[in-house]
């Protein structure tokens, strides 16, 4: 079976399961919140919904995610977060880069959970097995999700699934960016591209890293071992 | 050893194993987060901070924060969200109770890690054994911290625990609410005691039922089997 298929049934065994009658997500513009949707949409027809939900957003990723959404039918509502943002900076505005920059993905799950509540919908998530396997997430904001179904592709394989599904290269070539801040990308903030995570993700599966550059290994072993708070259970004290 | 002091420093390791500066929660009024400052106080000293997050919530619960606070020399900050809480309800007024409801606990999470991430703390959970078994939590919301300090203990050894360390019964003997709605109480909403609850825990725990109640028992296997998606990791499309 097609891997589309395979996917997009799975997607609808999730939300049986639950018993659920939909699911949304968050439509950010990037790759994998487009191939989300599209596999959303082929699983369950109409019971999808796209987030649009700009926090110090370009224009040119709103327009992406709206354009998208326009050419593959998808329902979409748009919610600009930028004066809850504001709200939230002032109550501690010497907070750090970080705290504040996390903060974006939070009240995207406070949203997303917002209306999967009142419709009775899954939250789908967009994290793809790159990103899972090196903590690239904000726990319980773009982490903090109900089903996972790039969870297993790498970033370079969530391409090529893009194109198969027949997505338009000027979403498909945007660099990647969690939107932290601005001119925030992935590959600058992790120092690492994609291709070469990926063939590093996969060499530490299989226990065999000779091909891999030391500096590459080294920086994506730590990035490892520094994430694994977020993927273990929430350590609990027991007598 | 004492259980407050086995609780406070296996607090304390969690802290030094992540490398954090400290440990902060959120102060409701009622008996967990009470014991949760205690003992973190007893672990770190000076390095815990009790966020009071009122929204629309009662004096009364603030005023009982503050006083408990005050008397335990705790160092808080208060940090009212209802405006907020009303920016989100705007965005979509026809959602359900339930999502609005939702909303608070998540809107105190995203708080709670704003100054997490800004001090470099952790986020201490005061969820315990009884509410995590039945999933009596937000997903994401009160669900969402780094450690259960309480998590091994039901809510009645909570409740002895505060005993010992000398809580005022003011705060002890308060209806344990989650604050979703007004006039709300734990044992309202789940519709059986927190003592009925404990006992059927450990006897489902023990396998031995005979002697609980039929309709307590067929009542709590129900929130227990319902809540599995919160205490599960989050479903993965694997190939």
């Amino acid at each position: 079976m097609k891997l589309s298929k395979e996917i997009a049934d799975w997607i609808k065994k999730q939300v049986e399961k639950a018993n659920k009658k939909g699911v949304l997500f968050g439509l950010s513009g990037g790759v994998d919140s487009a191939v989300v949707a599209l596999l959303s949409k082929l699983a369950l027809g109409d019971n999808v919904l796209g987030l649009i939900l700009p926090c110090e957003s370009s224009p040119e990723d709103i327009d992406c995610a709206l354009e998208f959404a326009k050419k593959f039918k998808i329902r979409t509502e748009e919610i600009a977060l930028d004066g809850i943002f504001d709200e939230f900076i002032k109550i501690h505005p010497e907070a750090n880069r970080m705290a504040k920059a996390n903060l974006k993905p939070r009240l995207r799950m406070v949203t997303l959970y917002y209306f999967a509540n009142s419709l009775d919908y899954l939250v789908a998530g967009t994290g793809n097995k790159s990103e899972l396997a090196v903590g690239y997430y904000t726990k319980y904001g773009d982490g903090g999700v109900d089903i996972l179904p790039l969870g297993g592709l790498l970033k370079t394989e969530v391409k090529d699934l893009a194109k198969e599904l027949g997505i338009p290269d000027e979403i498909i070539c945007k660099a990647p960016s969690a939107g932290l801040w601005e001119g925030q990308t992935d590959e600058g903030e992790m120092g690492i591209t994609y291709e070469e995570l990926d063939k590093t993700i996969v060499a530490i599966e299989k226990n065999n890293t000779r091909s891999i550059d030391k500096e590459a290994l080294s920086k994506v072993k730590k990035m490892i071992a520094n994430s694994a708070h977020k993927r273990v259970k929430i350590p609990i004290f027991s007598k």
